[in-house]
């Protein structure tokens, strides 16, 4: 099925929700406006439809595969790879003076989801290089930066993440790879890293693996963990290639989904690597970074909901089943018309549409706290990547499910394509740190630790748009008295978690991931509020396009069929950590 | 993994839950008393994990092949089912008077859980033939089920259900398969038949297929409609087997799950069918066996929970990762230690035992209703079937997905088996009716067509339990006071169904799916604390096991966290209808 961008909402979500009165400003972007923007989004909205839109489901089918340590990349990947290190793409967000085209955070949110939504296999290549970038950018020497951004953020090399080893997981501090100084300024690395996405592939000249390493006299846990750079292939000092490193690709993993993105096992034997910053402060460098992987995968999440839901809208459009339940009609209709399925696809496009609205929000969040002295500003960012993270990814699997669902027993058939999103959806959770590492960050180092500062600053935020809302139509203020209550329930909720956060932090921590998943509800039905108020502002301005007449429905049924989860997390926190912590496991 | 049969639950929830004080005075099942169930149960349960369980990830791994009109099953398939029918497992529920062993449907449900624990794909085989038995025990000629019912039960010849075609899925009124009278009172059957589970294998010497088609002046739509024996192979009147009948099998489908079960496209060209009862009865013949298949769904549900639970578990107990968030070790310890994992070890044990616990309960109904002039217990039965089909089978895809993501990387690794449940899950509340089915009949059929005097007869037996709790100790009284609070909004979103089937029938079916969730919550929420009370009261009288300690344990984390979604679930419906509805969906 093709795959439409959603190039209007992506734009509105940027006008009306990144803060683009305060990022447009920014010294940073000053060459850019809104048309400029839409003019960049169409283009690259246009190459992920034609060229890589196509690919997902041949790649899901024959997968990448993997032969005496080499990989070979499924039909057509190689060629589009090639066409999107030509058009440029991967410089969109880079700075430009390393070649980057320099575009705000918000534009490159929409740009991951475009080419996610295209084909999450494909799009996981250019993630993974765009977080060695920003690792490079934020830690790296200038003697680093020069070797090695300018053919990164080219596209004509990749880059990895080398986190995870066997006993390694959500415990970084469990490293055990080893990294001995030679005495020439370069360490020898050797170790078994595991899950590396595109560890090994034939789509560029050369790889760059940022790896987590021990120096022997390290101390123990996270606090004796360095940061590497090993190219797969070394560079010579006038940039050319040189030698082959010593770090070999033992076997790639048969997965649920994104079967055509290799993941990788490693093998480093005395491989050649690079100190980044200091030694022992590499998880610190990694939790810089990690803000901005995180995010890119809860945008994954809204990419993969999107086409779920697209796919699931053109089924539903055409599919003739069953007479409807008023009777009205004696033949069977287009199975759009029955409740239940408007039901489902509306939960998929307010899910969807809420988590766009997000994280074009958290975008302008970021990028304002990058380039201005703002603390607000950037405690609320923090605030909101792991929610973006968390809720998006979550929700995917949800959404995915549903457009299973409503292809009956086509969904079931591999063939349909239904199915791909539903076991592609489902790393979302897991990878870059799972929804209880999300949400343990949420809870203790952006709730507890400030006090609850910053918690009741996005609350009061919220209350200023429920006074907007309670000023508007009859439709706007339904959306607002559903956000009120389930503001109220954060409210009560984060009085228990502070309280608890001194009396009982098991009790607090039993609750996380509701917790997480209460805020993310409540920081989506939010955004999508705002929508609605921007939408409803345009049409009293005069415009009245079905776009914005949809976007008010979402914002609505968003209110009245999701908001309400927060209630039902409310009470399972508030009632439920002591039947949670006493339960026992019998043998 | 190996898979452990939980016998002590099944016979617990037979015993306490299965209205065992009426089913067991029964003439029927006067020959048997617990002990010999246990005795069964603990057989069966041997067969299970030693002879089944192991060809659960083989069978995912190869699938069934197909090959110019022949299926050929996955190493090991073929002995085991040998072993199954030699052992006389499919007689187990059956009447003796054909063979069978005439066992109560409560023990039926706990053998079809632990069978389709061990390996759906094979479960599938005899859930079929119990099916097509069902069939022709309600509907069949004397002289049909001579022929057919023997070998049936025996399981020396399976059986199919033939519904489905491309343009006839939930709407079985399309179907446009022909049946024409050849005279000499058989059928020639002419047609195209999708999703044919078992629909040609190499594991029976015959397949007997009951096909609903058309005779050529049958009034359109469902009422023109038969049902049809078609046996692959004709049977002789001696019983021996005769000429091949002309139905070929033309592909089999590449499918998300079960993949090791054949589901067939079948070409009927004027093959030999004979009609079951009278011509244009078919549909009303299905609906009255489709209680038992569906039914049988909702176990394939509990069944698939069980077994990604104690993957779960396992896993859980032996990876060893993270400190604990209290700080009491600087080491790290095993997962089960941490408050998210037990929350989602909790959630998939209670959502598994809930049903478990619903599921017992219905098939008390159900045999006292077919065995008594009940009529009470008959409509209770009737009103829980789409409960147990609709509830078990969405949250058996919940808890896979729960047990993927406390296997983090490792769980979307095909290798590690988590995925294949997330996989398998997927169908189950897509056949043998989607979700939205069950829920358009139990609003329709089960509540609004008596004015909700059953719903109000489930209700009030809530009532009187949440008055037993009410007199128990602490622990009782707070599984009382939720379940109280969940029976309300059933209560309130009741009254509202009701008014609104005569006001507004489309926001009532708007609501179709929440309220049969809701609904479902409640009566796996309420059976719970029934066995909680049992629970309790063997512990008063001086038993005082882990298995009764955890019993209580579950019930009260099922009231605490999985009953609140009952409130949201009422306010989605009550104030959610026009939002859904008024939604447009532009081009």
């Amino acid at each position: 099925m093709s795959y439409q961008p959603p190039v209007q909402d992506l734009m509105f979500c940027i006008k009306h929700l990144s803060h683009w009165d305060q990022v447009g400003t920014l010294g940073a972007y000053a060459g850019y406006d809104l048309s400029d923007i839409d003019a960049v989004l169409e283009a690259y909205a246009r190459f992920c439809s034609e060229q890589i839109a196509p690919l997902s489901h041949i790649g899901d089918t024959l997968g990448s595969k993997f032969d005496s340590g080499r990989v070979t990349m499924p039909e057509g990947v190689v060629q589009a790879y090639a066409q999107f290190v030509e058009m440029g793409w991967q410089a969109l967000t880079h700075p430009t003076e390393h070649g980057g085209m320099g575009l705000p955070r918000a534009v490159g949110a929409a740009a991951v989801e475009m080419l996610n939504a295209a084909d999450m296999s494909f799009g996981l290549c250019p993630l993974l290089t765009d977080g060695a970038i920003e690792a490079l950018l934020l830690t790296g020497s200038s003697e680093q930066k020069n070797t090695y951004l300018e053919p990164l953020i080219a596209g004509r090399w990749s880059g990895t993440m080398n986190l995870t080893e066997p006993q390694a997981g959500s415990d970084l501090g469990l490293v055990a790879t080893k990294a001995v100084a030679r005495g020439d300024g370069k360490y020898g690395i050797t170790g078994t890293k595991i899950y590396i996405t595109y560890g090994v592939h034939d789509l560029t000249e050369n790889i760059i693996h940022l790896v987590l390493a021990r120096t022997p006299d390290a101390p123990a846990g996270p606090k004796g963990v360095s940061l590497f750079i090993v190219p797969q292939t070394m560079v010579e000092t006038d940039g050319t290639l040189g030698a082959r490193n010593s770090v070999d690709c033992v076997s790639i993993e048969h997965k649920l989904g994104v079967r055509a993105s290799p993941t990788a096992v490693l093998q480093y034997n005395d491989a050649t690597g690079f100190l980044i910053g200091e030694e022992n402060c590499g998880l610190e460098y990694m939790f810089i970074m990690m803000n901005a992987a995180r995010f890119a995968v809860g945008v994954q999440g809204i990419a993969t909901s999107d086409r779920a839901y697209q796919r699931a809208l053109a089924y539903a459009r055409d599919r003739v089943q069953s007479r409807p339940v008023n009777g009205q009609s004696k033949d069977a209709v287009t199975i759009i018309e029955h409740p239940d399925v408007r039901r489902m696809l509306l939960r998929m496009r307010s899910l969807t549409e809420g988590g766009r609205a997000m994280a074009a929000a958290t975008a302008g969040l970021l990028d304002i706290a990058h380039h201005q002295d703002h603390p607000e500003m950037a405690r609320l960012a923090e605030f909101m990547v792991p929610l973006v993270k968390g809720f998006c990814s979550e929700r995917a699997v949800e959404v995915a499910s549903l457009g299973v669902q409503i292809h009956g027993g086509m969904g079931f058939i591999e063939e349909t394509g239904a199915a791909q999103h539903y076991r592609d959806a489902r790393i979302l959770p897991i990878y870059e740190g799972t929804t209880a590492i999300q949400a343990n960050d949420l809870l203790g180092r952006k709730v507890m630790r400030d006090g609850g500062e910053t918690a009741r600053l996005f609350a009061a935020r919220i209350v200023e748009t429920e006074a907007e809302l309670a000023a508007g139509d009859a439709t706007l203020q339904a959306i607002g008295a559903s956000l009120a209550q389930a503001r109220g329930a954060f409210d009560a909720t984060l009085d228990w978690m502070l309280e608890n956060s001194r009396r009982d932090i098991d009790a607090a921590f039993a609750g996380s991931v509701p917790f997480l998943m209460l805020v993310g509800t409540l920081a989506a039905g939010w955004k999508l509020a705002k929508a609605a108020l921007s939408a409803q502002a345009a049409r009293d301005a005069g415009q009245d396009t079905p776009f914005l007449t949809q976007k008010i429905a979402t914002a609505l049924f968003f209110a009245q069929h999701i908001l309400p989860d927060c209630g039902a997390d409310h009470t399972r926190i508030l009632h439920g950590s002591r039947s949670l912590l006493d339960a026992a496991f019998p043998e």
